[in-house]
């Protein structure tokens, strides 16, 4: 998984019907020391702007969207798993 | 999922069967600030030139488009599956 | 796989609950000579601070960790699956 | 999917036997503007030296590959799906 | 796929059991032109130190060595599935 940052959502009438009522977060991901890149993540848990949160990719996010919405196979690749309280070093 | 500007299409008279019929839209997407990159990207949703885009990769790619053509196992890693009005941030 | 180090751990109130009793551990890995960046896995080996760790990523770390906490789909996409004793060259 | 250039092939005696009669070609793709880097793609539809292809990875590959070759669970993780006639903008 | 050579060995004693037997080899890819990263790939076809290698990732590597050791599911990502005798260009 990766930790990012969600900066704002995307808004899109036309779309694959399986992402209907679906909140599609951008989220602001570190790729390297101070390079950052932003990705399209399907939110979960309540996610809002400025919160720090956990993305999983690929297929386990297909899986957790599944099951939260309890539609078969949406076609999202990423999504928002967990609202990062702290991180411990 | 990632965003990206839809640059053009691709025409290929030799190819796997199962992609027949399928649109494959050139995608620009931005791999690191202003540092840009092309990717093919199977469309469902009828983009056109220049829209802006969401592309979702992998597995998730490939169920959206065998769903939308109902056509099983279409190899294809990316896919167009919205269009995008706007990025609240 | 690739190798990296445990730097720290997550917590998250507010997560899938599939994540439930997880342990979500910082680790840094080497993206290119020197730069390193961090992503987030999910422990199944009791690895700690400053362990060198292998790190499977997709599906294989969801189904490591649903094997190894026989709940299905755990929707994670890395996962620690060893801690390395050494490396011979 | 992506595009790349054909630049060769690999030869290879010691290999899984689910290889075997599979033409695994060296293909150069942009990473970045001008950054090349290769790959190795299975080869479904007769691409020669030089030619310009469409490449599809991760399972989509496989599944290609496996429905060309009637053969399951062939090992690759990138196929050569298509050759390229021309890529309008 | 990808081209990598084989630098070094990986061992670790407290581990996923699934991975027991198995041989996990440090291979070095090229990233970028010059710029090199360190890899763990499980081993099904003997390679040794200095060996050119094909590396298959995802979910093909992990049938591969699956099959290859009849066990079902074991979490690799990375398998080297061929040792390079040449590249013709």
């Amino acid at each position: 998984m990766i930790i990012g940052t969600v900066t704002g959502s995307v808004w899109a009438t036309r779309k694959d019907e399986k992402l209907n009522g679906l909140k599609l977060m951008v989220v602001a991901v570190e790729q390297k020391k101070s390079v950052m890149t932003s990705i399209i993540a399907a939110d979960i848990v309540g996610a809002g702007q400025g919160d720090q949160v956990i993305i999983t990719m690929g297929s386990s996010a297909r899986l957790a969207v599944s099951r939260e919405t309890m539609e078969s196979k949406i076609p999202v690749d990423a999504a928002i798993i967990g609202i990062v309280d702290s991180v411990e070093s």
